[in-house]
């Protein structure tokens, strides 16, 4: 029994399409009402913004709609530690 | 008798320091309760969420955070159209 489920985390490049990555943010806000983002360098993250407001009009055929929080946050990767950018994305309801 | 008021832009270019902008932001939803925030290109779109990051932290001794929502956004800038980026920046009372 998993109490505390993990947030599912999307790793966004400067590379990333943002169609795409909103897709899977909204799936995400879709089925487990919270996602994170982490994007590393300036091309990344406009990539996840981008991303993010697009996702906001995939939910709103729902009724639904996405609040986010930035913050940094520390990744390891390859053995180096590089701060990322990370968007804890929520899901709330559209206002009627 | 103003009734609907007007919600204060602040302009973020990719030189701005992310510090003076998180103060900015901060002082905004701590007086208005809101604020906006336009960006325009990749270094831009960084300092912003950087700022934003930043303004967390500087809010947390008042017991607030804020929640971001991202949009496109069309300016007019010179007689040109350009597609800006704009955080819609909201005051939320921190969870004790």
């Amino acid at each position: 029994m998993e109490l505390f489920p993990s947030v599912e985390t999307l790793r966004v490049s400067g590379k990333s399409r943002p169609n795409a990555v909103a897709g899977a943010v909204a799936a995400l806000l879709r089925t487990q009402g919270q996602a994170e983002v982490h994007a590393i360098g300036p091309a990344a993250v406009n990539q996840a913004v981008k991303a993010l407001a697009i996702a906001r009009g995939y939910l709103e055929g729902d009724g639904l709609d996405l609040i986010v929080q930035p913050a940094f946050v520390k990744l390891d990767l390859a053995d180096e530690e590089r701060t990322a950018l990370m968007f804890s994305v929520r899901k709330i309801q559209l206002k009627a």
